[in-house]
C-alpha cells in the first residue's frame, strides 16, 4: 500500500495545461463557482470551530483592489471548483467572510480534512516563493506573473530569465542499531523533544549520500542499509522531506557540527514511557518513529497516545 | 548494496564546518596542495586525451586577478587536498595548464574516474547556482558570498536576505504493464530515442504523488505499486533525479499535454533489437531501463551493447 503523508495526495488536480490558457483564467475570474484561498503573514484563512476547514472565498468576498485577478496564483481544480491563491501583506490580518481566521498550518493540518491541509499547504508554498523572487536574481529587475502565476519572468528585456517555483529537497532519517533510535534535538526546541535526523541535500549529492553525510555531521555515527520510506511536502516554507532509514555500523555519538545540543539512543520502552517527547503527528518525522516503534512488539504508538496515562507523547 | 548512479557518491568530504572558519580559508588559499577546478561556458575543464581526469589547478597558475580568493567556492577536501569551484566569464575560453580543455560533463562523466565526475558536477552545480542569484529575489540588490561560496547574501542592510543553493527535484519513472515499459520521446531527441517519463515536483507535492501527476499529463496512464529505485545528482543545470518504478493500471496512451511528441510500450525484444534508441549510460533513465531489462531473462544490456551487432543501444 502507498504511504500517504499528511500534507501529501491526490488533493487536488492540478490542472497545469489551464496556466497557459489566458482566455480559461479570464472565465474563471467571472464564475461564480471559483474560490480563493488568502494567505496573511504565512497563515491560512480557516473556518472557525473544533473541525476547521480551509475557508474557500468568492472572489466578490476580496476587497476590491484584488478582484482584478493580477495576484491571484492557480491552484487547479478542486472538486468542480476552480481554486486560486491570493497573499495578503497589510500589517493587520484583513477581515474576510465571517467566521474564518487565520492559523498556522503546522497547528491546523491533522485537524482538518486531508484534502484541505494538502490545498492550504500548496497555497502557502506557491506565496512563500512568490514573496522571495520579486525580483531577478540573473540581473536585478522586477519579475511579472505569467502561466497563472506560476512562473515570474524578468521584466529587463534584454534578460527575460524565467523562475520557476523552488522546492528545498531534504532527508530525514530513522537510524537504528537493532534494537535502539538514534535521535537528537536542536537547542530551541520544547523542553524534552527529540527527532530523528535532518538535513537539506547539497550540489552534487544523491539523498543517500545526503543521508550518510548529515548523519555522520550531526552524530558522529556511520550508517549503511539505507532504505526510502515515504515523502511529503512540507511548506515551512519551502521543504520536500525524503523519508530514509538506515542502520548503524557505529554507535558512539559525536557532534561534529553544531546543529544539534544533544542525540542520543532511545528504546521503545523509554518511547513507551514518553521519554523523550517526540514531534506532533503531522510530520513525517513522526511517521519514520512511528513505523519502527510499532514493528517492535504489541504496542502501538497512537493508541499509547489516546490513553490519558501517556500524556508526555502528545 | 546501495545502488550507485554516476556522478554520485562519496566522492568528496564536503567538510562544510570549513565553510565558517574565515582562517581556515586564508590558510588554504596560501596552500601549495589546494587545487581550482574551472567552469567556463558551462563547461568543466579536465585533461585531454582518452582517459580524461578532472584538471586540477593550482592557484599559482590561475590568471593573477583571480589569485586573491573572492570568486572561489569551496567544494571540500579531496583526498588530502582543499578543492575549489572558480567560473570564468570571458567570451573566449581562457588557457589554464597545459593539456587541458573544457567539456561537456554528460559527454565525459562515463570516461572519467567515477570520484572525478562526481567532483565535476558539483563544481558546476555550485557556479550555475551562483550565476542566477547575483541579485536578491526580495529587494533587487546584489548580493555577496559568504560561507566559504555556499550563501548569497543580500548586500541591502534592511534585507540581509540570505540564499542558499538551488536544487530542483524531479521525478523519472520506469512504468511496466507487465511485459512492456513506457517510453516517451521529445521533439527535439535524436531521432528513434525514447526515455523514461520524468518530470518537476510541484510545491505541495509528495514524490509519489509527482510520479501519478507527471504520467497522467504526459501519457494519459493511471499507475501504481510506486517504489523508489535510486537517485542522481544531475547538474544540468540544476536537477535532482529521484528514480521510481510503477505499475500501469490502465495501458491506453494519451498525450494530455505538450511535453511529448511520442509515447509507446517497447518490449525487452524490442530494446534488444535497437528499437528504440535509450538514453546513453550516464543517465539514470538509463540505469532503470538497464534493471528491468536484465531483470527479465538471460540478456544483459550492456552486454548487448558491448556487441558489435547492436550499434544501435549505444
Amino acid at each position: 500500500m502507498q504511504k500517504r503523508n499528511v500534507l501529501a495526495g491526490p488533493y487536488l488536480d492540478r490542472a497545469s495545461y489551464l496556466r497557459t490558457d489566458p482566455a480559461w483564467f479570464d472565465a474563471a475570474l467571472a464564475d461564480p463557482e471559483s474560490r480563493v484561498l488568502a494567505v496573511w503573514n504565512s497563515r491560512n484563512l480557516v473556518t472557525e470551530g473544533d473541525a476547521p476547514r480551509a475557508a474557500l472565498l468568492e472572489l466578490a468576498q476580496l476587497p476590491a483592489a484584488h478582484r482584478d485577478g493580477s495576484e491571484l496564483i492557480l491552484l487547479g481544480r478542486f472538486g468542480a471548483r476552480s481554486v486560486f491563491a491570493l497573499e495578503f501583506t497589510a500589517a493587520e490580518a484583513p477581515r474576510l467572510g465571517s467566521g474564518t481566521r487565520f492559523e498556522d498550518l503546522r497547528m491546523v493540518a491533522t485537524l482538518l480534512p486531508a484534502e484541505d491541509a494538502g490545498l492550504l499547504g500548496y497555497a502557502r508554498a506557491m506565496i512563500f516563493w512568490r514573496q522571495r523572487h520579486r525580483f531577478c536574481g540573473v540581473c536585478g529587475a522586477s519579475t511579472a506573473a505569467a502561466r497563472g502565476g506560476h512562473v515570474r519572468v524578468c521584466t529587463n528585456p534584454v534578460c527575460r530569465h524565467e523562475n520557476f517555483p523552488r522546492i528545498d529537497p531534504a532527508i530525514i532519517v530513522l537510524i537504528t542499531d537493532g534494537e535502539r533510535a538514534l535521535l537528537g534535538r536542536q537547542a530551541g526546541w520544547p523542553a524534552g523533544r527529540y527527532s530523528t535526523i535532518a538535513g537539506f541535500v547539497e550540489p552534487g549529492e544523491s539523498l543517500e549520500d545526503a543521508v550518510s553525510r548529515e548523519v555522520f555531521e550531526e552524530t558522529g555515527v556511520h550508517v549503511d542499509s539505507i532504505e526510502y520510506h515515504s515523502s511529503q511536502p512540507w511548506p515551512f516554507p519551502s521543504s520536500l522531506m525524503l523519508g530514509f532509514t538506515a542502520h548503524a555500523v557505529t554507535t558512539d555519538i559525536h557532534l561534529r557540527d553544531q546543529e544539534l545540543e544533544d542525540a542520543r539512543w532511545f528504546t521503545r520502552a523509554q518511547l513507551a514511557a514518553g521519554h523523550p517527547k517526540i514531534p506532533p503527528n503531522v510530520s513525517i518525522s513522526y511517521r519514520l518513529i512511528e513505523d519502527w516503534f510499532n514493528a517492535g512488539g504489541e504496542l502501538h504508538l497512537r493508541e499509547l497516545q489516546e490513553a490519558a496515562s501517556f500524556p508526555a507523547l502528545r
